[in-house]
């Protein structure tokens, strides 16, 4: 099958860029690890127009069953290795080696949270090591946990853990927090947090299970060592944009930069929509709005070179 | 009252620029004549992401309960008359001569399509006539409609019809069609579309549904009709932007000049969303989203002159 767009990427954009790309009747494959990008990891939404109140979770079931109602293929539960010109168009190769081709691509691929790179981490998720508050804040009742990161999502993070946990600590590399003022203040008001500025992660140790976090007193140089059952890592975010290579330029922080207008990167064919590339605000609605604008310039392009 | 700013519009642009800035706790008042704006003229909706079907008035009426939750002071009925530069910002003058001041301006005041003033049409909307192809042409699989307008809108109206549709007549004004050559070939292709040119609309009929269109053929004077069950006007549009003169710049179709990143006009402090800018895309979800971003640039230039 030589697809007329193959879609890369399944959260509130990828999701919107194949609603309209069926619409517009165009041969069509979407390719997702899975569904619902970092939304269906959040917590309540209050902000996608037009729903009052929702969870993430379940606005991202209301994006799917909205796809599903349209012709188009899908390949959930498939990693992109690796994405290529050719003579005809694009080749998009996926971890299992399986090959794929399309006049067109959209690459929706999103963000992931930004790993400490520290050792013990990546040996540890889901032993108490977890980059998603909502979903593993209730599974520490009554533990001590460390939250890395004090702008507003480690904020957040920590507050939504003052219902479960024993004891928080709130580390951050800088000699303050970044986060909102009112915030801190709740934080300090629950009597369980303790904030730590001038610390750098060093080490997360456990056996079977996360037992304590090592870290470095900057101002002193001490290496102290934090007995927890849970860390949550909230240092920001990283554009899932490794497959890509020298197809698209990115700015400084990884993400693709588009023409805003259109959604077209510097390799016509391929176009970019939602928290990968380089817009300003990440919301959902405007995630959606860039799927939406990258299916009909996608539309247009094809149009133009039949 | 000294806002911090002033919303003009009711649509899916204006409206979700309003929940953004009462998220972000501003000082807001939102005038609009009406709310819903063009999408409340609109049949079914099947392109808003995460609302698999609804009516355009329905969709709206969410968006104005989702934005009613919210702390803002809302001027419906209202319609504005003059916008102007104060040494202390802005000043938007009603025409019932009422002044309102704030310090930033967001101006969402959409379009509207150029209507083609017969005897019919504005009955028969959302009953067979239609001006947004994108919205309603999967509603007319295997009927015969007619596409109002040869240019590039019309032509590409009727391209996309020839999906559904089971015969489209294209009706133009002048001795010839003015859109793109390769779509004319794409139509005659086709084998579903008629193209007529010489031929000025002069009625449109149907009781409780859209029956026919009637005709002159400008060549003979002959008066002709055509049964159709649908009718798509697309003689362009009109941005509703009378009121502003000078302190925006405009595009040739009187469309608004903005940033694409952060919705900012050559004047600093007014900003603008949604169809009456020069986005590309004219869609819902894509005017909620324009609406957001403005929203939240403005909140980012109160922080910036405070």
């Amino acid at each position: 099958m030589f697809y007329d767009l193959i879609i890369i990427g399944g959260g509130p954009a990828g999701i919107t860029t194949g609603i309209y790309a069926a619409r517009k009747k165009l041969n069509t494959l979407l390719i997702t690890k899975e569904f619902g990008g970092q939304v269906s990891k959040g917590h309540e939404i209050t902000n996608y127009p037009g729903i009052t109140m929702t969870m993430g979770v379940e606005l991202m079931e209301k994006f799917v069953e909205h796809l599903k109602k349209f012709d188009i293929e899908i390949k959930e539960g498939k990693n992109v290795r690796e994405l290529n010109k050719t003579n005809k168009g694009f080749e998009v190769i996926l971890e299992d080696r399986e090959k794929l081709e399309s006049k067109t691509i959209i690459i929706a691929s999103g963000k992931n949270p930004r790993p400490l790179k520290v050792p013990g981490e990546e040996r540890l998720v889901g032993k108490g090591v977890t980059y998603c508050s909502i979903c593993d804040a209730p599974l520490f009742k009554e533990k001590d946990v460390a939250v890395i990161g004090g702008g507003n999502s480690g904020l957040d993070t920590a507050l939504d853990l003052t219902k479960y946990a024993n004891k928080i600590y709130v580390i951050e590399f800088m000699d303050k927090l970044l986060g909102d003022e009112s915030t801190q203040e709740k934080l300090k008001a629950s009597g369980k947090v303790e904030l730590i500025t001038n610390a750098a992660t060093k080490e997360i140790k456990g056996d079977k299970l996360l037992e304590s976090l090592v870290y470095e007193d900057k101002k002193s140089g001490e290496m102290k060592e934090l007995k927890v059952q849970g860390v949550f890592v909230e240092i920001g975010y990283v554009p899932s944009s490794g497959f890509i290579k020298d197809l698209v330029e990115f700015n400084k922080v990884g993400e693709i930069i588009i023409n805003p207008k259109d959604n077209s990167t510097k390799t016509p064919g391929v176009f970019a929509a939602g928290d990968v590339t380089d817009i300003f605000y990440k919301q959902i609605v405007i995630a959606a709005a860039e799927g939406a604008k990258a299916a009909l310039s996608t539309y247009e392009y094809l149009t133009k070179i039949k």
